[in-house]
């Protein structure tokens, strides 16, 4: 069977012949970049084969490769089949990349009311006058202690077996780990000598792409460790239907073993990071969408994705780390957020409550955004929650040079509307090799503001600027020239990019439009606007109403809660109190579908505009455009 | 190694050379009779070599065989260690047979009141204007077919697992299995179909010999089959002390595991004869001596058993059956009844439910007697209890033609006072092999009515009769003639055996009498006896009073409670209510440790006589003394 040879690094993998050289990376752990799920799609695979047999159609991907680069061996790994022995070269962008991942800023406040605690215990040894049993001994000196009344704690067999040689061995000298469960206690772990500072808990954001973990004392409520993680799903399918697909045909088990894997492995990093034993971590709240959670659970998603769209459960789960392969304390719970439909997870159920949205009279407008995104709206009172797709475009995918919040990835633009010329930030100060979600919506906005693209987002050609020229199938801007870039090709945004971006936008302000409309909200009575995950954390405020992502609040209305799932999870993990709140969230908040809403597709339609068919909604923007002509009037 | 053949089956084993024939026969699937655990104490494992080279030292053992048989080949399998290649004989009477185990006559009347309850549910399939999650669908019919509130049934991953499947595959017609638990209700099971008839439980009596199981509907309440089986744990070491040496040297392990079986093959046997399912068994609840339980659990008994005799745990415990490997449904719960002391285990309170002491305002005197005694006194107001070590004389051990409950053995006999020829009633109607303990009290009382012993047991052997002789080292009355006998041997009682019952009788009696005093009550408070076990079922009260082994009360306030083990589990089966007065009886109890309690051995030494020292406390068997003693004078 063929080998496949992967450089720089001399990886090697065997794989049949006619095998692709995507399955050959694969097999050697190369974690390779495929969006579309190894489709041919997204163009993210790029390899070039220096030697070897192999054979590639060339002629479909005209698009993707110049035919220089046909020539020099370029191919995407996904579609090129091996036919012997190869040598291949792997470009670092076409690997998946220690991403951004937005795990600072969590600003929690709340209560410390832990659901689990640790007592230290100097027990007297029986004697023929005090022959009681170990377990009452036991459960006697930790009342005594100030933990609960001895009867409402239950012991489970597990440690009633370890107990007698535990309290034996130890010299009487134990420390007792309890836990509330339903019903009263649970003593989930006895341990020699004295541990009561070494008690853990982590929360969990489980996400489709990334995971962030965070491990906090359960002594003190404090941070000790933080990381995060790819989801090693992504091997299976970049995106979540791919995924479920994926369980379709090979069952649930990898997805399942590769969720827990992941968590594991981030729980790893963040406990050697603080020196902490992961035997030492008690509990684990996660967070994280219907799909996800029911795949971490082991519980079959498919029926959420075809008609009529049913989880198997939506309410909060508790189980054991150990019965879902997590590597922590053997009798350590898990908890996992209640959803409130299979579009609306934890995640965004994190969200609520991590923006007190739930909590307070105001009435907040939430928005999460990424392929897919989610929208609530309320306070105290009511809420209206729906979730729709955005297309990838805002991600950064369906756009020629769009990539994620890699370094070298442009994520800030600004452009002199007097000579076009953009100023630029990349991640890491790098040089650039693409544009990220902000970086895309800057743009956009800065066009706009300059008057490159109108409101439909049709580029102005007849603008005499090298910047502004006609590529092989679409007007596009220049961003970047090719000698400052990384990748040795101009970096251009075209007008195809800017219609997917302006789908893209539509179809979150489309859903806001909704909502509002079901709650009889006008944009005045709105509150606040909460951004939450990476992609709100990143984007200037201004842009996204420039362009009409967001309906028109003022400005210092608008705040990102950052990533909004850990931050929930945090907060469930420290009080306890939180818990009970989730699930009257989950059960009260109204889910909008949007499909079945027909003044959906309106809204949409209207706000498939710079940034709304109608300016009234967006009065600032109004003011500024017409400024803007009068200005360009005066300028020409 | 030399391979040993038993006959007449032709079972074959292997052992290395200095082996025992015990160890091949145990390793041939031979349930040998080890009373002692094969220290060559107790006689009971006689095997005949045929052929081969063994040894074995024939003089230790003068007092067990005859020149004739030593020259035979007889010898005792625990002793004898193989040379070579050996053809044995075993007799049947060397093997464990299936006894008279007490099952019948339970009699209980108590409140229907299960924990645990069938729905069978046809559901509307979801559709797209009710997409509502699998669990919420489930619950929600649960709650509309009148059980718990949906909110409160907890739903482990086992079923939310399955769920979605056999919610689909039975086209949404489903029976859901709902437990009460601590703090709400768990769905335990979901299957396809109707299956709400199917509902059983097993209330199981644990006894270091045998094990009884009921098997009842908890559908109505109603038993659906019975049966008993050996205690498997025999294989090592016939008391409980042996076998938690045993465990001591071997692990926990082995014992656990044949605890467990044992459980099971009486299941199984109960489950085929009713043609029930065994996984339609969805709760088993135990009682037993607090060594049995704790083995059954896997938790280390060794402390018990050791100063200061301290068990691990005395409240009532709770587990699913998977954990302690019963083969029940695989969610099945398992109660373990509560103990007292590490001496009064479940099993006695098991006995103290079934009789009703602790629900009542007359003064109960409980006796459970085998090779250690129980006895409890008391009222709903007040309980004291005591245990003890009887010995082995009244199940037949340590008396020379002692035996178990066996076909052929004595068990009632009534002796012409004129003639002294004895008249006896066999289990199973066959010839006598030897004698029980019911068998021995009636010998003993009716030798003293005879005059044939006085009140210190001594055998008068002035007495011209020749049933009446001096054996090779005891004066002995002959029971049987070898002619009449299956053993070919005179069945006789010696002095020393009846010196061995003396002692026994003495430590129960004195520990009521120590008890009474404890409480202050005088025999003629005592509402009722009640005797509960094997023993007390078959021995007749007049002649129980007689020798002084209970105090002396009127004939018809004694009853028996039969399997007062098994009744009570039978009772905590079917009424939940009854499980919380469990831990209350468990708690509120007083022990009386006999070993600490000087009076003890005063009382010990005073009813080492027959009936008593202090004929005042057994009016009725002084009357009749004075009256034989009358008639003897009478009738020289």
């Amino acid at each position: 069977m063929p080998v496949v040879t992967f450089l720089p690094g001399y990886r090697k993998a065997t794989v049949s012949e006619g095998g692709t050289i995507l399955e050959a990376a694969q097999k050697a752990g190369l974690q390779m970049n495929v969006v579309c799920g190894g489709q041919g799609k997204c163009g993210k695979c790029i390899v070039q084969v220096k030697s070897g047999r192999f054979s590639f159609d060339s002629e479909k991907f005209g698009r993707v490769f110049s035919p220089e680069e046909i020539a020099s061996g370029f191919c995407l790994a996904c579609q090129a089949t091996v036919g012997g022995d190869v040598h291949v070269i792997v470009p670092e962008s076409s690997l998946i990349q220690e991403q951004k991942i937005l795990i600072e800023g969590l600003g929690i406040e709340t209560e410390f009311n832990p659901s689990i605690w640790k007592y230290y215990l100097e027990l007297t040894p029986p004697t023929l006058e005090d022959p009681s049993p170990d377990l009452t001994r036991l459960l006697w000196a930790i009342q005594k202690k100030g933990g609960p009344v001895a009867e409402k704690i239950y012991a489970p067999l597990e440690v009633l077996q370890s107990a007698p040689r535990v309290l034996r061995d130890s010299g009487w000298r134990v420390t007792a780990t309890v836990a509330l469960v339903p019903g009263g206690y649970r003593l989930i772990d006895l341990e020699k000598g004295d541990t009561s500072k070494n008690l853990y808990g982590a929360a969990v954001d489980l996400g489709t792409t990334t995971i962030v973990v965070y491990l906090r004392s359960l002594v003190d409520g404090k941070v000790v460790g933080v990381a995060s993680n790819y989801n090693r799903q992504i091997s299976c399918g970049e995106d979540i239907l791919s995924r479920v697909n994926y369980a379709k045909k090979h069952g649930l088990e990898p997805l399942q073993e590769l969720a827990a894997e992941s968590i594991n492995q981030a729980i790893t990093t963040a406990a050697n990071n603080a020196s902490i034993d992961r035997d030492d971590i008690y509990e684990v709240v996660v967070a994280g969408n219907t799909i996800m959670t029911h795949i971490l659970m082991g519980i079959d998603p498919a029926y959420m994705i075809e008609e009529p769209y049913v989880p198997v459960v939506r309410r909060y789960l508790t189980t054991s780390g150990a019965r879902v392969g997590l590597e922590v304390d053997r009798d350590a719970g898990v908890f996992i957020f209640p959803a409130v439909s299979d579009f609306i997870g934890g995640d965004i159920v994190a969200d609520i409550l991590s923006c007190g949205m739930a909590e307070q009279e105001e009435i907040t407008l939430m928005v999460d955004i990424g392929t897919n995104f989610e929208v609530v709206l309320g306070n105290k009172e009511w809420m209206f929650s729906c979730a729709g797709a955005a297309g990838p475009a805002l991600e950064g995918g369906e756009v020629l040079f769009g990539m994620r919040a890699n370094p070298g990835a442009i994520e800030r633009v600004s452009i002199d509307p007097a000579t076009l010329t953009p100023s630029y930030e990349t991640i890491n100060h790098e040089k650039p090799r693409g544009i990220t979600g902000s970086g895309l919506i800057d743009i956009l906005a800065e066009l706009l503001r300059a008057c490159v693209i109108d409101r439909t987002g049709r580029i102005n050609t007849s603008i005499e600027n090298r910047r502004i020229r006609t590529g092989q199938y679409f007007p596009e801007y220049v961003v970047a020239w090719k000698g400052e870039t990384a990748i040795g090709k101009d970096i251009v945004i075209t007008e195809n990019d800017i219609k997917n971006l302006i789908m893209s936008k539509a179809s979150v302000l489309g859903a806001c439009i909704t909502l509002m409309n079901q709650a009889g909200i006008t944009r005045e009575q709105i509150d606040g606007i909460a951004f939450s995950g990476a992609f709100g954390n990143y984007i200037n405020k201004e842009n996204a109403i420039m362009i009409g992502l967001i309906p028109e609040v003022p400005i210092e209305r608008i705040r990102n809660i950052g990533n909004g799932a850990v931050a929930g999870a945090n907060i469930a993990l420290i009080n306890r109190k939180k818990r009970k709140v989730l699930d009257e969230i989950a059960r009260n908040i109204a889910y909008v579908e949007l499909n079945a809403e027909s003044s959906f597709m309106d809204e949409y339609t209207r706000a498939a505009f710079l940034p709304h068919t109608d300016l009234g909604l967006f009065p600032k923007v109004e003011k500024f455009l017409d400024e803007c002509r009068l200005r360009s009037r005066e300028h020409p």
